[in-house]
């Protein structure tokens, strides 16, 4: 039911070949020092850092660099970033990268002017910020998590071996991003179809939960069809501007908030991937991708008119002569199919998981209560041992 | 294709059954003198009234009446507003209503620092605002328009018998609005079926343009789908909470520029629509209803592929032996039959049009470029001859 909420969501998107002409439009609003975030460096191989960093000069910023933000942000990494921002008085950080990248951002935002230990108060403590925030802009490069227009950041730990994301409120979510489908275009086939799962992921976390089904389920169903038929078509042809473009559009409207509203949410295969992550430090939507079966086909005793109907609404499947719990299956069989087809890993053990490490990242899975199923240890364990 | 654009909407939500407790969290945002915009005094039986005078007072606001907002807002009645905001020196407005009051309240906004001819400037000459706009509250009490999350504002010019639309930019939209759905309850079933139906024209409207298909096609299908499910509900038993805050919903999204994005976008039936209004002074969603049928069989043979899409996605028409034409016609035959099944006017006679008012309807419709046939003025003869 769509019950008692707010939605407010300001992030201004400028969307499209000329995107990165609306950073010049948004610059003037903000300081004159800028922190600069950024990966490992692939910007400056497809030219995308020059070009941002002559319009930084052309507003008369001055940039201080923050390099080297890597695909899992680390707390040493946050901590480097926080004392890079207070020494350059940053007054604005641009993230030039993937959700990594601008969760990084976030994270830093949050943490510049809080004296204390940041991963502590938001990733321990679940505490909203109480110091001034920095503003964050974002130049988006790869697709997946969403962060471009929510107020999401993921940081791992590795002493304490866990991966946790804070959904922070409308204070932190990027003043503005910019999205340029073409940026897309050089990330490895591996990352892209990993950024795939990921926005497949973040639709079905929202849409296996709750009693009833609302309008963000027949929104969800929609989303989740234009990226099954983007994916396949950019799966072929990577540079098919039109399918790049509809995955970038559905990977920020799959995790903006909206079609959240009215439901419970359940996230679990989040923590079950990020748990994976902890451990291995794969790629976020592989670690979603190995556990998601095994998740759903366990919980699927618990929602089967759900995974009935997301069979017949997505995937098609005929209920003639079945019964509702196998519409159900078949719906789950015809998703795995296409799961194996785009290339997606399958098990953790391809991601680096040892039999070592099993019992670890069962200890790592934080258990949610939105979903069909409030998992015991031992179907955690379970789940784990069949994503292996 | 999603071609460059830029995508931003700041309005604040405020959902559910708890909503109205938003606008004591916004109010003191704004200035002491509330210009309080309202139409012909319903919201004083059904106690809406009294419940935000007293929030008003309570903020300390010195509030100020503009009651009497017809349901199609006149030239004559935004003179009357504009002197009124003047003479209060008002600093908000905050409009009480169905999507008339705040388009009213909006035209209102643009208008009291403009010296000249407002509906020449914004509704003949479509320019922006040059002047200071005062900002706008809603308390929503009829569903349809989406004029809660947008810029749009319409306005009728009985003497011009034309009813013209500006779609503002952002800072003219709402800066919050207050959705309850039990507010709709008490609304006629003939304003509630006509609201229904004006949602579901504003996404036909936008999903029947454009030379291909992208997510916002896929969102549309879904939100029509839930549309039509939650409006056989509501027609059985118009207090379903589930149902009307499902339509409540929808309307929203239907209209505030998310499901625009990547689409040419029609509104030729909002066209031929607002003509049939400015000259029988009828029902939105009624107009709309009496013109559609014989518009969309009209344009069918130029957009065959995406009606026989639209047939087997929102109909569940069965493709199996028929030709993409008959199954584009089966879907506009089902499409009838629901409308005739929940009540809708399917003709402008019903209407109020006469013979002798046909040619003079011809003449107030404006031409729209994005459907799949620009319209000659035999064409929208023939049209309005056949919705006759």
């Amino acid at each position: 039911m769509l019950g008692n909420f707010t939605y407010c969501n300001p992030t201004k998107l400028y969307f499209g070949k000329n995107a990165l002409d609306g950073l010049a439009q948004e610059l003037p609003k903000y300081g004159k020092r800028v922190l600069l975030v950024y990966g490992g460096g692939s910007i400056k191989k497809n030219g995308i850092y020059e070009r941002v960093i002559s319009i930084l000069k052309a507003c008369g910023k001055e940039v201080f660099e923050d390099a080297g933000v890597m695909p899992n942000p680390t707390t040493e990494k946050l901590e480097e970033g926080v004392a890079r921002a207070r020494a350059a008085k940053a007054e604005f950080i641009l993230a030039v990268g993937g959700g990594s990248v601008c969760d990084y951002a976030k994270a830093v935002s949050v943490s510049v002017h809080y004296e204390g230990d940041a991963w502590k108060k938001y990733f321990i403590d679940f505490d909203e910020p109480t110091c001034p925030t920095l503003p964050v802009g974002c130049v988006l490069t790869m697709v997946g998590t969403g962060s471009e227009m929510n107020g999401g950041s993921v940081i791992t730990n590795h002493s304490e071996k866990l991966k946790i994301g804070h959904v922070f409120g409308e204070e932190v979510f990027p003043k503005f991003s910019i999205l340029n489908p073409e940026y897309t275009f050089t990330v490895p086939r591996y990352q892209m179809i990993s950024g795939i799962y990921d926005i497949m992921s973040h639709i079905l976390e929202q849409y296996f939960s709750g009693t009833d089904d609302n309008t963000s389920d027949y929104v969800m169903e929609g989303l989740l069809r234009s990226l099954i038929h983007s994916a396949d078509v950019a799966a072929e042809n990577p540079t098919d501007y039109e399918a790049r473009s509809n995955i970038m559009w559905t990977a920020t409207w799959a995790l903006n908030t909206f079609v959240a509203q009215g439901k419970d949410t359940d996230w679990e295969v989040h923590m079950l991937g990020q748990a994976v992550a902890a451990h291995t430090d794969a790629t976020h939507g592989m670690t979603l991708a190995a556990v998601s079966l095994p998740y759903y086909r366990h919980i699927l005793p618990y929602g089967t008119a759900k995974f009935a109907r997301y069979a017949k609404a997505v995937w098609e499947v005929d209920p003639a002569g079945k019964t509702e719990r196998e519409v159900a299956e078949e719906g789950l069989r015809r998703m795995e199919a296409w799961m194996k087809k785009l290339g997606l890993v399958m098990n953790i053990s391809e991601l680096g998981a040892t039999p070592e490490m099993l019992e670890g990242i069962v200890e790592s899975t934080l258990v949610m209560e939105g979903g069909y199923k409030v998992l015991t240890k031992e179907e955690i364990r379970a789940i784990i041992k069949a994503s292996y």
